[in-house]
């Protein structure tokens, strides 16, 4: 496959390009770019060969980008996996880096990650932000953001743009939190606070990591539904390789599924929800526990010590999450459903149940729940990502090392 | 707009062409035949200005649209809406027609629609199919399509193609019924039994029903959600112009969403399916009345009389819609839920009680809801039009007049 699946936003670097020779141009580069990242080093010829165009328009086309810094030919020193080695063409590990942040409601994370997908420098900051003010929240965000790129342009790298992922809803113009209930922010022009100077993108944490598990999940299908659940219980939805956003970009709020109509209210201002079930708060008190740090990994050591009172409490999340995914793979159709987050800690435990009521109400081969190998690094990984397939997109946009 | 919303199905006309000289060609034929179906004839120098391309490069485009029958001058006899008439092009009213047909549990209907949208052609024939074999249903239907193509040809059109809208899953194939429970058909692959010599597709009736409300819609955006009611409950989802299939070609199964997870036992094999609450026989059950045929008018009329447990029966219905309905707006954030189908001409009885609960569950304002113009008459309509679409997306293809 020489054009991998890829995300865009509507108004991020994937836009859509016109239908003349200049967007046919970005588009090749792109492609150039794309085989590049999915089969790794290959030679001029290789590349043409994959993406269907001479060799002397693959070679105009890498002239270009290897000015830009983004691809480097491996010499014979350094031999690629071709037959000449001096001839074969690999990504830049010292052009350009996506920088991801994550605001977690008891931490801050931040990471560089160069074309090549590997992780370069990284920061993290415990300490809880429930109700704190979004200022000094992002002043200890953006010290962090600072730090990995010093270290990352130690390395030669240079930041291609900032991702950032929060757990609340984010508006279409990527940057305002329109609610986050867990840290109380509402209305919060994150772009507005961030450091000046890097193209940034705020998203939600469930989009992200949905994201991550379709760039960097083993087999990931183009059609899947990733569950993820940290304080609240967030949903993506990924079809056909691209993430779902909905009109107002709020889509993928499966937490807010009503389970049973009549349930317990919810903060959202419904009954019954998901997260009244499974969220990470409904299975502590369900499993009669103190809420408090550490909640998954205190759920996940008490279920390996067979905690019964444990083990019933997930099996009802397991059963509620089973009786939501229901309804949302009788709408969706999709071709497996991933756990990722905190659920991918608790899935020994949350699967049976979980499984069993998704066979049983769904008509046909039921849909297969899969776990995720990125767990909680999902959405930091996702964020950093995003900018780099952002440069992969549209190599032309990024220019050369400022 | 230059290019309207459309929908392409992976195996059908639209699908995605190659990125060189060719694949642009082809798009650019496309954009001058969308160009036209929006916005109605035009200059020549018109349509360039539209979509951005030399009057030159467009008069090219045209002669070969001409010469395929598909572009018509209209003549100063017949003067179009601009300055000089003698050069206004528009689509042919005597080109390639869009068959469609419809399989209901209780009828049969065949159409045809001129690339300019009207009904050219048109049969119907009553009577029950619940437990008839596929064979002779399809012979029926296949005398109606034949006589629908006469009367067409007639008129000075050739078919095109034939789209037939069935009340079942349709495998990804387009002409396989997997399962169609009101008829008891499974497995009936559909497209050996069609009339030969023209292209078949064969889509679930709700898909159509959405397709249609997506083309003819009043104000239709491109985000939306599609309700449709006969005997089943179905749902389309569309997300950005496009029709939401799933990796099996079965998503929008809206009437298997579970509403109480422990509710009446379902057909297909669930509990509390939003079908055992708002389905046509549930309605008709929870108002003490007997299943019959033109239940929907039968429901209808004693609304209107002031039943009040039809009225009673459809507040229950409206209330399972609005919860099986607050799932999916969660999930999928669409601009607007359109009722279509049977739905349209109950909804006075059941949008009180639908919007209520809809407004009360969602966070932040809620979606708005509108009633299809189209009601039931979108399945048959949507098919007709996704063979017209097919000739607008990829006008090349279409060749010339047989």
């Amino acid at each position: 496959m020489t054009a991998p699946p890829h995300e865009t936003r509507p108004s991020g670097s994937g836009r859509r390009l016109p239908d003349n020779q200049q967007g046919m141009r970005r588009r090749n580069l792109s492609r150039v770019m794309h085989t590049l990242n999915a089969e790794g080093p290959l030679s001029r010829a290789a590349v043409a060969s994959h993406i269907g165009l001479t060799r002397a328009a693959v070679s105009t086309l890498v002239d270009e980008l290897i000015r830009s810094g983004l691809l480097e030919e491996l010499g014979p020193e350094r031999p690629g996996r071709v037959g000449r080695p001096g001839s074969a063409l690999a990504l830049s590990g010292r052009g350009p880096a996506g920088i991801g942040a994550e605001i977690g409601v008891d931490h801050l994370a931040v990471c560089a990650v160069d074309l090549r997908g590997e992780v370069r420098a990284r920061a993290v900051r415990h300490g809880t932000h429930r109700g704190r003010a979004p200022e000094p929240v992002i002043a200890e965000l953006t010290e962090l953001v600072r730090r990995v790129v010093a270290e990352a342009e130690g390395e030669g790298l240079w930041p291609a743009g900032l991702a950032v992922a929060v757990p609340g809803l984010v508006a279409s113009d990527a940057r305002t939190v329109v609610r986050a209930p867990n840290l109380d922010w509402h209305d919060t022009d994150l772009g507005a606070l961030l450091p000046a100077g890097l193209p940034v993108t705020v998203d939600n944490e469930a989009n992200f990591g949905g994201l991550a598990e379709l760039w960097l999940g083993d087999d990931t299908p183009l059609d899947f539904l990733h569950v993820s659940a940290e304080i609240g219980i967030g949903g993506a939805v990924v079809v056909d390789g691209r993430l779902l956003r909905g009109t107002r970009g709020f889509a993928g709020e499966l937490g807010h599924v009503p389970v049973r109509p009549e349930g317990p209210d919810c903060a959202c201002g419904g009954r019954g929800c998901l997260e009244q079930y499974a969220g990470e708060e409904a299975v502590l008190r369900a499993a009669g526990l103190e809420p408090g740090e550490h909640r998954v990994e205190f759920l996940a050591e008490r279920a390996a010590a067979g905690d019964k009172d444990v083990h019933r409490a997930l099996r009802g999340a397991g059963t509620a999450l089973g009786v939501a995914l229901t309804g949302a793979v009788n709408l969706l159709d999709p071709q497996t459903v991933v756990l990722g987050g905190a659920l991918a800690a608790l899935a020994p435990w949350l699967l049976p149940s979980l499984e069993r009521e998704l066979a049983r109400r769904t008509a046909g081969p039921a849909c297969s729940v899969t776990v995720s190998r990125l767990g909680s690094e999902g959405p930091l990984l996702g964020a950093a990502h995003s900018v780099v397939r952002g440069v992969l997109d549209d190599p032309a946009t990024v220019g050369v090392r400022p």
